[in-house]
Formats: C-alpha cells, structure tokens, sequence
C-alpha cells in the first residue's frame, strides 16, 4: 500500500525536533554550537517558533523577525529543514491584558488571568485577528525560505473557553444544528429533570446532567477549534499554497474530536510520551503507543503521519519518570517508523536553563556537549534513520479493522451507570489490539464512520454510541463475508445519547442474534466464571474469569459458545455466534481476563488465515510490522523485552536494512532491540 | 398498637412508583402500554409531577395542564391512584433565567447557573410565590380528582442556600433566638479568635471555626424549608383539606433536622437505596435499612410512613451498583411493611430515555415489554401485596429505645477534636442497633427530646450534646427503674455546643457514678484490650479488643464491670455500672468490637426478658419484625442470606399469611425468602 | 559557649504558657481560680493577649483596657510574668467589614470574607495604621508594668494575600531588585512558554509555570511581613526599648523565609506539635522535634530561644492525636531545654469552652481542677524547672554543620522534576541528623549563607539551590581543613533557579571532582543496590538499597567509594571522594538506606573524632544534648523510648541536677525518663 509522504518530495526520513533559539538570544555562542551538534546528531529538520509570539512581537505591531531571519539562514546553511510553528499555542501578555475577551472564561463564567498557556479564547475575533496577522507576516516572509518544509499550526490545541462570545457561537451553532427548540428538547430529553428550553437563549451553561447538551457542546467545540485552525490556515494557505500544515495532537486526548479536526489538516501528527519503566510491563506500554500511533496512521490513511514530539530521555511532568534505558530512544523511533511515520522528532534539542520544563529530558543537556549517553544514542539513531529513507512512501495494508470512536468515548464517559469506575473504555480496546499485535498482525484502528469494505474482521469493542448507519453497514459488512466482534456495553444509544428503545444492542439485536435483557456490574473484587461450551469451535480454554461487566444475555437466534458458571444467571450465554448472510457476527457479553481474549482472536487469526508480518508464532512482547513501499516492504522486528530474544524465521530469508547482513532461521535480537527485514 | 394508615382510608397497601409521562408526551403509544404494564404489574398507584414545572407551565403563567389531565383521568379508569408532586424540585430555565433571586448562592456568595436540580433558594420571594400559584393551580384543578389521594411536597429538598436574602433572614433569626448580641456572643463563645460580634449585621457568613454559628445556621435552615413548605401546603390545604402531604426525606441526611422538619408534614416518607450485593455482608446492609426504617417508623409514630422510592434493580449513580438479585426486590420491600411502611414505591417505573438517569433500575426498561426478570418480580410482589392489606393500621411496640439526634449528628461531625477521623456516630449508633435487629426484638430509634416512659431499655452512642433536659428525664428513667447504657463521647455540650464544665460525661456524672478524667484517642491500627471483672454480671466474654475511642475513667459511685488491659490506664475502668433508684446505668467507656456489643446487649435482653417477635434464638442474617394491626399480629420473619436456613419456631404454630399454609417446629426460608406469619 | 538569655536579667526559666482571660470575663470566680492553680502548677509567666482585640477594641476607637488591667495586676500580685501579644493575629469583625481592603484576596484575585484567622492583608495601610494605634495604646499604658517581660507580635504569621496592594507593593519591589525588565526577564527565563514582559506592569498573577517569579513573590512577601513586623515594633520600641519583641515561628513552615524574619526580632520562639504515639517510632518523632530545635538554635546563635507553645496533652486539629503518655509533658519540655530554650510553654492554660480549640490539651481541662493526671505532670515539672535556672544563658558549640536552606525548599518543592513525588528534601536533612543525634553530638542546623569557619564537618543534604558565593565558600571550607558531604540533587540550579551550564553539580563540580551525567529517578518499588568497592575508606556495610533517586556519576578527579551493583549504570560510582587542599569532599549519589547513613557518619565521626556529650554509644532512642553555661556544663540525657534502658557512662562521674544523686558508671532511665548531668 502506497501513501503519500507526510511533507512533499522529502527523500530522508526527518529527524530532530522542537528548538527554541529564542530562549538563547543573549548567548551566540550557544546558538553556534547549536548548529555543530545538531550536525553531529545528524538531525535534518527543526520545529521552530513555537510560543515565540512574545520575541516575534514584543508590543502590538511591532515586529522583530531579525533573529529568526538568522536562525532560518544559519539552519539552512548547516543542513537542517525547518518545521514553522505559528505562535498561537501562547498568548503575549500586552495582548492578554489589553483584549481581555482573549483569555478563556471557565465553565462558572470567570475569566482566568494570564498565565501559563493554553488558554486563549477559540471565538474571540480579536484573538483571531492577531493570529491571523502574525501568520500573514510570518508567511510572508519566509513563503521562499528554502528550508521550510511545513506550517506547525499553534501546538497541542486543547481545552474550552466559556466565555460569553463562545456561548454566543454555542447557540447559534445548536440554532443551525436542531432548526426548532423542540427538536433539541427532544435530542436532550430535557423534560428530565424540568430541563425543558423556552428558547435558544435560555441555554447559558453546560449542565452535566444533560447529556446530549453536554456531547453537543463537545461537537461544537470541535468545530470551533476547526474553524480556529482555519483563520490560521487562510494566510498560510496564501502565502505557501505549496506547504503543508500540521497541528500536534496528544493521543487519545478527548476534548475534542480529532478524526473529524484532522480534516482540517493536511497532516496529522502527534506527541508521543510513554510512560516507559515505571514497572508496568514494558511491552504493554509498547503495545498501547502502537495502538495509538495506528490510530494516526488510520486518520489520513493516504499520508504517512509525523511523530511530532517524543523525549529522547525523560519527561518532567510525570509523577515519575525514569529515563529511557539504553536502546530505548532507538527502539521507540524505529516503532514510530514501523507504524507509518515519516519522522522522529523530539521535545526538545536543547534542554531550557528555567521555568516549567527545565528537567524534561533533550538532546543537548544543560552540561551543553556531546559526550552524554542520551546525545550519542540519539546520534547513533540518526546515522540509522540515514539507511530508511527507503521506507518514505511506504504503507500498511490491513485486514483486521477496530473501532475507536471519539464521541463514543465522551458518551461513555459522562454517563452516570451503568458502572460508575474503571469504565475503560480505550483500554478494552487496547486489550482487544493486544493479540494482533503480539502475533505481528496489522490493524487499522477506525472510526466507525469510515469504510468497512476490504477487511475481513471486524472488533467493536464497547461500541455504546451506534452513530448513524453504523448498524446498517456492520450488517452488511456481515452479510458479505465478514467478521464481526462485538462486546458488552454496545448498541446501547444513539448519537444524542438517547437510549435505544425496544433492547439492547439496540440496532445490532438482529444481526447478532441475542437480547442482552440486563447487566450484571461487579464490584472490584468480585468475579464470575465463563465456561466454554464442550466442543465450541472458539476452541477456548478450560474457563476464564470475567470481572466488572457481565450481560446477561438471551439467545434470539445465536448460538452460544461459553456460559456464565455462577450467580442467578449461570447457564447463560456468555459468548454467542451468528452465522448469517456469508459472515459471522461474535459477542462477548463480559469484560474477561488477557487469556480468554488472546485465545479468542489467536482461533480468529488462524480461522480466517490473516496474515502476519513475519510467518509463526513471535516471543512475548516482541512484534512485526510492515511497512511497503515501492522499493520494497520493510518489517521491522521489534524486541520490548530488558532481555534477549530469539525470534524464529520459518523458511524465509532477509536481509536487515540496518545493518545490511542476511538473517534467516532466526533473528537474534538483544533487550530492546530491533531489526529492520526485507525479504530476499 | 394501633397507627392511623398513612393515606385516608386505605384498604389496600400501596404499591407503584414515580412516573414521568411529561417525557413521553411525543408516544401516546407509550402511555397507553404503560396503563397496561402498570395493571400487569398489579400497580395501585403512581406519582406523578415530580420535575414537571417546565411542562405545566412552560412560560410564566402559560399553563398546560391538559396532558396531565388525560394522565390522570387515564390512570383513574385504569385503576391506579394518585400521589400528585408539586413541581419545586426543579425550576424552569425561564424562572431561573428571568429571577436570579431564585438561584442559589454558593458559601462564598457566588450566584450559581441554572444547572441541575435541587438548587432553588428557600428565602426568594419570588419562588415562593411562584410555587405558591402553581401549587394553587394544580390543587384548585385536581382538588376533586377521584384519583388523587396524596400530595408529594417537591423533592428530596436539601443543600443550602448563602444568598443575601438568605442571609438577612438568618440575622433576624438570630435576633428572634438570642435577644441580644451579648446572649450570642456568649452562645457562640465568639471571644475565641476575636470572633465577638457588634451587632447582628456583622454575621456576614458562617464561619466554620465557630461551631454555635454552625449551629445556629443549620437550625435556621431547618426552619426556613420548614417555612417554604408552608408556603408549599397553603394552597394544597385551601382546596384540599382532606388530603395528606408529605415530602420524600433520604435516610440519614444531615443538612436539616429531620424529625424537626417532620412536624410540617402529615406523613413522613423516605427514598430507600441500600447498597446490595456490593461486597459487605448482605444482612448488615439489610439492618441499617432496618435502622433508618426504625426511625421513620417512630419520626410520626401514630401514623404509618411510606416508602416513597426504591430501586426495582440498580441505582445509576453509586460508583457501581448491582441489580438486585432474584428475590431481594420482594425482601426489600417486605422489609419496610414490617417496619410499618404502608407502601413499596419504586423509582421509576418506566426508565427514561436520556440524561443522567437512564440507567437507573426500572419496572419497564428500555426494552419496553413485560418479559423481563425485573419486571416479573415486580408483578409477583405486585400480587402477593394483594394479600398483606390485613397489616394496614398496624403498629409496632418497643420496649427498647435507641436515641438518634440530628443535632448531635451536626456536633460531632463539626468537633475539631478530639479525633479527626472516623467519628462514625450514625455507625456507632448502627452497632448498638443491630443486637436487637439480630435477636427479632423491636427497637425505637428516638429523638432525645421524646418521651422516655415506657421504655425498659434505653441505649444512648455517642451522646455528646446534652439537649435541655435530657439529663434530667434520663435520671427520672432509671429512677422509675429503666436501664440505661451510656457510652464514650457522651455528655460532653450543651445545645450550644458548650462544654460542659465540671468533668465529663457533664450532667450525667452522678446519674452514671463516674468521671472521665480524659480520652485516649488510638490510631488506625493500635488497639486496647478489655478485660472483664471476673464473675461480672454482664457474663462479658474473655478479652475484647478496643479501638479508636478509650476513655480513661474515674469511678465515682459505679463499680467496674471490665478493665483495660494495657497502656497507662491498664485497669482503669472500661465498663461501669451503677444501680440508683430502681434502675441501672451503663457506661461503656470505649469503641468496642461486635462480640462485646452483642455479649452486652444479650445479657440485657435476658436479663430485662425483652419480647422477641419470634421466641428463641434466630439464624444469623435473619430477623423478625411484629407489625400488629386489628386483624392480628403479623411477624415478618426474613432472611437477608444468600443461603437457605431454618428457622425454630419452638412450640407456637403459624399461618405463612403469603401462602396461606400452615408452619410449625421450623420455618424452612430459601436465600433472601421471607415468610409473614400469624399465629394460630 | 555562652548565650545571652531570650528575656533580659532571667533567674529562672520561663514557665506557663497561654492564658486567654477575656473568654472568662463573665466569671470573675474561673479568674481567681486561675491565680490558685498557676501558682499550684509552679507557673511564672504567661502570655495574654492573643486574639484580644475584639475584647480591647469592642468599637473603633472605643478602647476598653479596664480587664487587662485587673488582669495583669492580678498576675503580678500572683507572681506571673507577662508576655503580652499584639492582637493583630484576628482582626474584629468591625474593623473587616468597614474596611474590605484589610482582608486578604485570594490568588484568583477573590477578596475573601470574614472568617477565620491569619487573613488580613500585611500590605493594607488600614490594617497597618489600626495595628500601630492599637499597638501604641497597649505600650503606652503597660510600659512600666512590672509583670510585662516581652511583647508577643500577633500570631503564627502566615499565608500570602493577591490583593490589589500586594500585587501593586511586589512590582514595585520586582523594579526595585530587578532594574530593568530585561533583568527580570532573564532572571525569570520568560521566553519560555513566550512568558516575557513587555513592562513591570504586565506582572498581574503569581503564575506558578514561571519558577523564577514564584520564588521573587515567596521573597517579597517575606519581605512584606517583615515590613509589616516594623509597623508593629515601632510603637513598642517606642514606649518599651527595654524589651525584647519576639513572635511565634512554626517550624519548617515554609510560607516565608523564617531565618530572614528572624533578623526583624529579638528572640526567635516556635509552636512545637510534634505527633507523639501515632504509631510510628517514637524517638523520631524525637530526632525530628530535636532537627528542628536547632534549627531555631542556630536562628539567633547569640541569644537563648523560646518555646512559645507545646500541648500539654494533644492537639485537637490533627487527624488522630493522643494525649501524651506520663513522662512525655516532662519530656518533650526538657528536651527543649537541651537544645537552648529558656522556657517551656503551653497552648493553653485552660480550655476554651467552645469554638474550634475546645479540646485542645491544656494544662486546666474543662473540669476546672487540679486533680488530672495532666496537671499534675505540669505541676512537677514546674518544680523541677525551678532547678534548672542555672542553665540560662548556657549555649551549645558544634563541629558539625548541616544545611538547611528556605529557599532552597522553595525551589525543590515547586520544580517540576526531575521526580514530582516523595522529594522530601526537609526528611532528607533529617535523615542525616539522625546519626549525630543517635550518638550525643550537637548540629549546628543552618542556612547556607551563615559563616562555615568553626566547623569540621558540613553536610549539606540535596542543596539543590546553590547562592551567591556559597560554592565558593564551602571550597575555602574544604581547603582550610574540613570535611564536607554533599548528595543527589545539589548544584543544579542559581539563587533565580536558572540551571548552572556545564553539567551537575554546578560549581561544585570541581570540588567533588565529579560530573553528574543524568539521573534515574526510581519508581516507589524500585530499588537499586550500592555495593561497597572492598577496602573502602568508609568502612561502609556490604549492600545496601538505595530509592528514588540515583544520580549515574562520572568521575573527573574524585575516587569511587561504592558502586552501584545494578542497570545500565552498574559499576559507576555510588559515593565518591575528593581529597583537596587540607580537607575532604564526599558525594552521596543516591537516596540512601538509614543503616547506610548510620555507617556513613558513624565513620565521619570517628575519623573526626567529633565530640560526643557522653562519651560511648548511646542505646538506640536515647540521646544526650549539652548546654553550657557559667554556672557549668549541664548534658540532657533522654530516654524516648517506652521502656527504660541504662546508659553507659565509661568512667566519667556526674550529678544528676535534677535529683541531687551522684551517678557513675551507668545511668538507668525508665521509659520516657531524662536526666540532666553535671560533671563533678
């Protein structure tokens, strides 16, 4: 599968990350140093400008872009592409404190004062204003610049603003969203509670027991920061038709809706800091950053993604945070690159001598040489990247599809009950991942809203929110073949969060064959036992524990394939199958334990023959991915054990790009290792 | 003993719930099946209202009361009666938008948004008068409605409000209470911290380091929601004087005094939600529920009570919550007619659609048909209430008496010292309760301010504030020769939340024989240890263990029952008794394990020959509870385990009045079965 | 080494405590019982006044000094002292609510409102001006009065006010230390996050993201306080330059920099709570209140301290506390006396009756008489303090430095990273105290700007602030002959918390001879292990754990002591040493083990022979402090543990002042005994 690089005609890979020469101005031979070891480092682009609104423009109109003409011209002689960030992710103080409407008002109507960042108003048309002239004047100037390569717009957007200006936008927005007050009574079920409106004006605050007021307000904002991201765009757009503009995400970051925000963009990318060390097994920590860069992968599946920012040591903000062993900074770029990235790139170069982020681990440490373990690693790494440009354009085809949907997530989230703690969401998705990746077997992680054709299973993890069609497509998806996995705690509203009528999973009742008639929650330490049905061709193992979720399920037409072993529902289906039209649709009625799940895909897999990256089963904690281009498909072999591993070949034959030498039998790989194969 | 049933006339027990048809205005089809489930489900009456203001009076003097009157006179012909709510609970956006006043404000004086529910100011006169014109509305119309047989007060009121008007009335309140500034000052100790006041006006806020202004405000709020609901019954009693009123109160809520707010109402009524099945044992949730039931039972002991609301399932807003299993919806309901509840009330009966209780249990869900577990045992308990009408008028007689006081409640849960953490007062008193609950022996749960003739046994936990005269009528108790057990925290301020001078336990040294020269306050995990006087007559076991609260005691005229084991107060008294007048006080010195407390409490029971409803020792998890109306005597015998037991019934012989059998030598009862037994 | 007494011409030490009067004035017969019972409990001082203004200034201007007369002449006539407070700690009702301006805002800008206390603003000239005239009033009519022997200004300073004032009286001090904005910018790092300031004027908000303006605010509102205390003095040097001013400091309490206060006062005094019998090792508790005890030593290293205040019993706003076992008021009293207080005082003399302090401990508890165990305690050591007035004006000398440093806490604590958890730099202090403590040798606990000649050993625990010439002082330190051990997390960062270039441990790199590459920061239940290299001049045990943090240390001159045993860092350097010019410098790498530090000391001590008050070891939990005066050197030798143990020691012969008995060979001490000890 081909796919468009993620910044035009780029022939390397990119490498190096966030600079901040503003911070330095007074020190010129730190910034001259900058250019050796970046050179050192082998980096060829850097992220600049981001929060430089304040050295950008010190007073209002008063421009000083002398020193980022010399930092553009001194990266452009040294080697390095820049990445040009607006200014927007911090606002000025003279600009905060002269338009007030600029700062954000909190949910109680109190405007916040200046401080740390964040925290401008999405409506205000004075913020706008600005932002739109600061982007013109830096468009303007460097349009030419031959080292720019790609607009970074603002950085990590995130966060609302209550302000009257934003509920005034609010009330229009729902005004051309319902079309009558009746309409949106009825989409919020207002009457509960004596909620009803009178009018449009009469919703001045966003009351959390009103869910679908509270999910709508969610959509707006979405599109409030789209159309944010579009006054910032208009003058880039003007000025360097021929670039590309990215904005950072931040993972599953859940205030807005970021497939439907990536529209608005023609790359996405994302920050990444995993949580590495801190005793939890290392290779779930791997599998869940992988599950999150597949969902950028998916979310532009024609363009190759951007690993925007990563550090290549610590982070500051965790609680705690360890540094990156030895090999990790190298195993945790390759990974990025096996799912699809066309850059690593770090938070930060250079490491700031005060404030707020002064401990979170960079390049270049405060020591300011070259000769610490972290530049090296990162040197070394750059040197390798050196030998992958081959990869750029490269793709992942997938025949496996899960579902991960923002608004579902929202919806789960602010529902008072059915359970109340550990709901999960995202991590019952991770857990269903976690099979495929384990076996090395591609998945693309989708909304529900895009196309199901061209996969052969299907896995609906806690799909609650059946937005519309949804139901429609997954029958048909069924009846032309396919695979469906559905579990507990879906087709249970719809996308105003209005309670299907008449059972649940509501529109999936037919197309799996059951009613699920009620829901048994369990407490935190309580259990129930799931025991397979004597020869059911799931072949799952002896019985499983199941915990916090357990539906109570009548068969309409599925057969069942395990049972509930205790409480007043033993005997009951607790995984049921339907065969209808060519497919096959599953549910798993409770939240089970990682062996029930692994066996349960591992019969999928081999049932439906999906094909993995490398041939037989892999170690633990060590995965395959793929990644085809034109000059080739490259797998990259991953080891996330501290220990050696050996990973078996089968009968194929390889060559590993990184250190060009044939392999085959088996692939000897060290803790934290990596190899990257191509077959030969 | 004779009571007067909670509803005029009353032949049948009621049995039905809340019903919100204001939701559902847009499915006459739905309406018209819930006037077929409801007769399904042998349902007698519903409540009907609560939360409907939007709907009856969608702008301000735009009345729509049409649909309720097809509701009504639907429900009329269909056979079910009527409690009707006024509709306060919630206020319209548009009152709340166009009256700030009626908002509340937060203790620092913010006004809040209009969100939510529950958050109408007591003071405004303008809600007043707005509730007052609805309420005239609605009675004037339904006054003659054949259907209508109880009217709802609002809803669960509760909360605060700080606002100015709230305020000034609290300063005129405080005039009307302490005359002069002086007698205030005094009452509140206000030199402390240069609190003294110059003047009424300069109570500005209450300030939570003065306990008596604590007190003082939550007194005040007591009365002005006592006021409100006269404001709320005036035109209820103009146009139907025949009819009760009532409000729904929820257990132990502490921000009014509950018994105090009792007197404005006609019949007491509660909102009942035990946390079933979460883990804990199953039948010490079972005997606190028997514990608050205790109270509403004696809040208006010459009329029965209602349970207003249940849930037929699971509650929606606990952190998790279990449907209840097969057989504990007809327990529980059981549970409060032989506590002298003349109903079973479920909220809700038909589950709403949307916002933040849809997944709160139901009669019908949202699969809308009567072929659910749920509803099924809703109908057969619908059913078998049919057959308990006979208890209607039936009373209970106690000849022990428990004292719980709001106001104490208040006290100790404001103390700074002398511990912090884990006072427990309603779970101490909860300790002492559950002996007699174990044992089938009928337990008044009193205000201290009620009369204590008639009594043999009268238990008073942690009565640290002394009301007027309680000292005096607990001297003149045990005079006549009642015997009384004291314990730790006891007699320690006076209504004020002054201490007492002179020692500890204050007014009730003498009466106990005893002084407490000081209090050890253990830790989370220290203990002491309390060892019985060899040959005491209590017949105390070995060695118990003590925790939290030791008294270090001085006799005074008792005699040491037990002694502590350990510390520098080893052999100090740990219980004391004195034998004065014909009676006999107690003093438990310190917070002591459930053996102790059952050793106590069993040698009482025998000692006094107190009646149990059943002769003989019961079962653990079992109790049994005497309801005694004109038609006889009715024990209801239930057992709160998971597990089948037997019951002796030594030589009497019964009738099982649900199943018309006759039962003697032993009553056989399946898991969470009950049985209602007269004898023969 | 000879100290002048803290108040001018003692003969004895100050005994007493608290004593709030005006909560009495309505009976006068509790007054004259006090008299009785302060003489019975051998009290001679005690301090009126605190939170009296309400009482002394019912109205504006309306003085009433009539009690406080009648009050101080009965004390006088008693045999009291008076220590009389300024009663600016509460400010009345009238003056708060006439002038809004007195009461603090919030740092969200919120004036908050009355209620409370410690809340007035430090800057308002109101509060200032009310506070002068009420102070002048009090000095001019009690000038001459002979029981008065040293002013008490307010109470527990504490808390910051952002009021519109303070922020107005900050920038200006900001212009003041900084000059120019570009300074303060620079200082600040305020490109960062685009945070720089266009004027002085644009400072509106503490923003805690700006390390550098937090630390200036935490500066400035020292200084404020500092100002305000001179608002309070000068009407009392005015009419009373005979007498000394103190006010009451509250440990580490970290709001203000206590050591820079201190230089506004004559006598520094503090309010000792430690919590005693909570369960964890009692002589901790101990070793911790005896940390700080020097601490406030050291503060004034000329003039003798006081104990402004300790609890006779417990206190009532910990969440558990337990009265003191027997032996512990007696204790705790003269351990204070060890380390060079001339008073052992108590909050209160008699209990409030009500209000928030009701069940504090006090020496007169709400029974009102002599006849509690605690008052008997009080009373005995009152006799036994009237044998120790030959202690007065006997200091303390050391050869032994410890660090501690407020701003240095400051910037710890507010640093995001490199851990965010468990940095406990005061604990860590502590934990390298607790050797010298354990072994009888006095500590000089001091700020890192006192002079470090005198000295031959300094410790300085996590130094992570390094101030101006301090480097440089302690290489002239270490020069001249002494020995100095520094550990993880020093040297990182200037006076502004701008981080030192060139690599950890800043400017003391060259002294230690090391480079700190990187630091791995442990999770809660990781461990790594410190092996010893063999031979090793320390002497250190085997293996030990270390936690938390580990620096990875390079060697550039020092020697490897120890090692680390495990990861990626195995093999590098634990401990290191340096021999430079005549001394000695060691770097502990990592957050070690108690058994560590013990054998670290333990050696440091022996090689340095530093001079124990007793020689020999101590028995665990036993320490012994010396005090020398004229009169001779008297050693405080303290059991803390609950059960007695014997004292060797060796073949010095002693006086026990306390009984008059000789004592040689060995000291037996019951549990929670003590022994004051006089060579002969």
């Amino acid at each position: 599968m081909k796919v468009q690089p993620a910044t035009p005609g780029a022939k390397r890979l990119l490498y190096g990350g966030d600079y901040n020469p503003e911070q330095w101005l007074h020190a010129p031979d730190i910034l001259q140093e900058d250019l050796r070891l970046m050179k050192l480092a082998h980096i060829n682009v850097v992220t600049v400008g981001v929060f430089a609104w304040a050295s950008l423009e010190p007073q209002q109109d008063h421009f000083t872009f002398d020193w980022l003409d010399r930092v553009l011209d001194g990266l452009e002689k040294n080697g390095q592409k820049v990445i040009l960030a607006t200014p927007s992710g911090a606002k000025p103080n003279w600009l905060a404190l002269k338009y007030p409407e600029v700062r954000r008002c909190t949910a109680d109507g109190t405007r916040e004062p200046q401080q740390g960042r964040h925290n401008h108003c999405m409506t205000s048309p004075v913020y706008r204003s600005r932002v739109a002239l600061i982007n013109a004047k830096l468009a303007e100037r460097y349009a030419r610049h031959p080292a720019l390569i790609l607009w970074h717009i603002s950085n990590e957007f995130g966060g609302y603003c209550y302000c009257p200006l934003c509920m005034a936008a609010f009330r229009q927005w729902l005004e051309a969203r319902y079309q009558s007050v009746e309409n949106m009574n009825q989409a919020f079920w207002s009457k509960f509670w004596s909620h009803a409106f009178g009018s449009f004006d009469e919703v001045t605050v966003i009351d959390k027991s009103i869910h679908g007021l509270e999910l709508a307000w969610k959509r707006f904002m979405t599109e409030q920061v789209m159309s944010f991201i579009e006054v910032e765009k208009a003058p880039l757009k003007k000025f360097t038709p021929h670039l590309p503009v990215t904005t950072n995400f931040m993972g599953l970051y859940d205030a807005y809706d970021y497939p439907q925000m990536a529209q608005t963009l023609d790359v996405v990318s994302w920050d990444s800091y995993p949580h590495w060390h801190d005793g939890a097994c290392e290779w779930r920590t791997a599998c869940q950053t992988a599950f999150t860069h597949d969902i950028y992968r998916c979310m532009k599946p024609d363009r190759a993604w951007l690993l925007m920012e990563s550090t290549p040591s610590n982070t500051n903000w965790a609680p705690i945070s360890r540094p990156k062993r030895p090999g990790v900074l190298r195993l945790s770029g390759l990974q990025a690159i096996a799912h699809g990235s066309d850059s690593v790139l770090y938070f930060q170069f250079r490491k700031s001598r005060g404030s707020y982020e002064k401990f979170h681990g960079a390049v270049v440490d405060h020591v300011g040489h070259e000769h610490t373990r972290v530049f090296k690693e990162a040197a070394a790494l750059g040197a390798e990247l050196g030998e992958l440009g081959v990869v750029l354009g490269g793709g992942t085809s997938s025949q496996v599809a899960l579902l991960y949907d923002w608004p579902n997530a929202w919806a789960i989230a602010q529902a008072a009950g059915p359970r109340n703690m550990d709901k999960d969401y995202a991590a019952t998705c991770l857990a269903h991942y976690e099979p495929f990746w384990l076996s090395g077997i591609a998945v693309d992680v989708i909304e529900s809203t895009r196309d199901f054709s061209g996969y052969k299973l299907m896995v609906a993890p806690m799909l609650y929110m059946l937005r519309p069609g949804v139901a429609e497509r997954m029958q048909a998806f069924v009846a032309a073949g396919g695979t469906l996995v559905v579990t507990y705690m879906s087709g249970i509203a719809d996308e105003n969060d209005l309670c299907f009528l008449g059972g649940w999973p509501g529109p999936l009742k037919d197309l799996l064959g059951i009613w699920v008639q009620e829901q048994d929650i369990l407490g935190d330490h309580q259990k129930q036992s799931v025991v397979p049905v004597v020869g059911n061709p799931l072949a799952l193992p002896a019985v499983s524990q199941a915990r916090q979720y357990c539906d109570v399920v009548e068969l309409q037409g599925a057969e069942a394939l395990a049972l509930y072993g205790a409480d007043f529902y033993a005997g009951k289906p607790a995984v049921t199958r339907r065969r209808t039209g060519k497919g096959t649709a599953y549910y798993v009625a409770s939240r089970n334990d990682d062996a029930f799940t692994l066996a349960l895909y591992s019969h999928l897999i081999k049932d439906l023959a999906l094909p993995r990256a490398i041939p037989g089963e892999l170690p633990p904690g060590v995965t395959a991915q793929r990644r085809s281009a034109e000059s080739g498909e490259f797998i990259f072999v991953m080891n996330f054990n501290e220990v050696a591993v050996e990973v078996p070949l089968a009968t194929a034959q390889y060559r590993n790009v990184l250190t060009n030498r044939r392999v085959k039998g088996a692939l000897p790989l060290a803790g934290f290792d990596a190899a990257v194969l191509q077959a030969v």
